[in-house]
């Protein structure tokens, strides 16, 4: 029946209304306050369509779009692990699985399992789509924190070393993006807003 | 120049930012807050990907979700305007277009002419995949009030008779989610959580 199959849909609509309340590290570009995983999720999609052409293998703008929109909802369970926290991130592939198995698993099963696959697509980062993906998803809080005077990284402790580390994966999705923003942060580290590297 | 264009469109890109402060009247699922535009936008773009196929007419997924991605940006000037607010609606075509100049403006002009075509196709309603995205953009705040007890409504004074004729546009996109919402309002009126129509 459609109406079974659109109470589900709706059902997994309104769960993941819970992602506009987990938040993350990053500032807003104002300063006002941390941003929240769905607006970030809007954020990169529409990075995707505007900077789509900076991929370095040909990649589907509209695909890319639709893997970030889901990228985040398993942190409706998981919450969000920041990037430069080894601890969370050790035990987060866990989390996040079964995390992916509960919400993607209140669609109806062949809606559930498509965007599964896309977001284990992205997570394994084996495609050009997922590649270019996360490219703009580390890309994003890059951003952020330069058009913020380095708040994020300020407060947290991170160092100029740990971003290039971090973030050199972006070169995987886009060597163009990754250039722009090794300059950027050159930048931020002569003007104070990033700590140079620690010995 | 490459690095021109990239400029420009990281730009664009810091600019919307901005529309993670526009707060919308609804209220989340769990009531905390009221949401925001960015969120929001994030959500519906979500539905387009899941609700695809409840279209009366063919659409292009993708392309429904990318409308709905930029559908709100013209906010970051023109502000949200309550679509219950008759003197509101009144000026916001005006001071919509003008944020639409500014805006995507900001972007290289092949693709700010692109994103704005989208935005007024989305304005016009006058395909199927602007009637889709449009339903959906008006089916996502019916959703949060019916799961928050008529929150919105009730503080803004807004009646059944109000909402049924707000969102009747709805069956233009789909008559399977018109169907579905219908009766999800008859309950709310039911139940107390929507005033019944004014005489």
């Amino acid at each position: 029946m459609t109406s079974d199959r659109l109470r589900d849909q709706v059902g997994f609509i309104l769960e993941i209304d819970k992602l506009k309340g987990v938040v993350r590290r990053t500032y807003l570009v104002d300063g006002s306050r941390r941003e929240n995983s769905a607006e970030h999720s809007w954020h990169v999609a529409v990075m995707a369509a505007v900077l789509a052409e900076h991929a370095d293998e040909p990649v589907d703008a509209g695909r890319v779009a639709r893997m970030l929109l889901v990228h985040d909802v398993v942190e409706v369970d998981a919450g969000d692990t920041f990037v430069y926290d080894p601890a969370g991130s050790e035990s987060k592939a866990e989390r996040e699985r079964a995390a992916a198995d509960r919400i993607f698993g209140l669609l109806p099963p062949d809606q559930g399992g498509a965007l599964r696959a896309l977001w284990e697509e992205f997570e394994a980062g084996s495609t050009p789509d997922a590649r270019f993906a996360a490219a703009l998803d580390r890309m994003m809080p890059v951003l952020h924190n330069l058009h913020t005077g380095g708040r994020a990284w300020r407060e947290n402790g991170v160092t100029a070393d740990m971003v290039l580390a971090r973030n050199r994966r972006i070169a995987e999705g886009s060597r163009a993006l990754w250039e722009y923003l090794r300059g950027e942060i050159e930048k931020a580290v002569a003007s104070g807003h990033l700590a140079p590297p620690r010995d």
